[in-house]
């Protein structure tokens, strides 16, 4: 961590109240105000994680309408997954700016990227260096949670920095 | 949280580095020095847990001797547990004390309890109303964590409070 720049911390965002939660709980208990130079505002990144959209093989379209249409659908779902992580990253700044403007600025940035959320995350750690990851404990729905395990699981074990799970009571 | 009690942070310590690196971490990016009565300072629960003493029934014994002997390593085996815990809490609340010479004051209280760390842990959550429990992730021997999973995933499921896992580098 550099002391001149503020502890960056990533915190991954999703669909669910439970990472709002999380966001609002690092926000007022973790992240802080810039204070001059000798205490540098903390960088709030805000990660989500597009789900990878699925991929029609030719050989599975039966007509070149099909084809067609699997392309249709695709762009179509393409497109949702788009709206969604607008809608989540919008409603994770807002909370930002709120806090921001009641308790002193944070700086905040927003990434979003497609793939798999467990390793997308581990990786955004590296390559963000971040210094802290905040997540709610659901990252997967529940039938793809039993399946591979919880997200925030994964990321425990997996990170390579201190990851802090917030719940939602 | 009561914003005139500073916040509650309890502290999972055992004889690992991992959970003196937690600590240290804690100390440093979350614990909040006291800044008068508007900010007043955050506390430090350390908790170590102890492993339930092995017990010897009387049917194992097949003489009066092999009864006293089991008695006698019963009472070796405990002592040598009330020594670590000892030497696990000293060390933790040497770190404290040079954090609060460093960087102000730290309240620190410390409970010693005996029984599963796992559920003792999220039991002392709930018990000592904590804001907060940090822990390294490592928290029993390889061959326990892989009959039981970890303590950490343990506390992160179960444990009604944010949890911090941090890990050594």
């Amino acid at each position: 961590m550099d002391p001149a720049e503020g502890r960056r911390i990533l915190v991954a965002v999703d669909e669910g109240d439970e990472s709002v939660h999380a966001l609002r709980w690092c926000l007022t208990n973790f992240a802080a105000r810039g204070d001059g130079e000798l205490a540098p505002p903390d960088t709030i990144l805000l990660l989500y994680v597009r789900p990878t959209p699925p991929t029609y093989s030719v050989l599975d379209a039966s007509a070149p309408l099909g084809y067609m249409f699997a392309n249709e659908a695709t762009a179509a779902i393409d497109g949702y997954s788009r709206a969604v992580a607008d809608a989540v990253v919008d409603k994770a700044q807002k909370l930002c700016a709120l806090h921001s403007k009641e308790n002193g600025k944070v700086k905040v940035d927003v990434k979003v990227a497609v793939g798999d959320a467990r390793s997308v995350i581990c990786d955004m750690v590296d390559k963000l260096g971040a210094d802290l990851l905040v997540m709610g404990s659901h990252g997967y729905g529940f039938l793809k949670r039993a399946l591979l395990g919880s997200v925030s699981d994964y990321c425990v074990r997996n990170a390579n920095c201190p990851v802090l799970i917030v719940k939602s009571k």
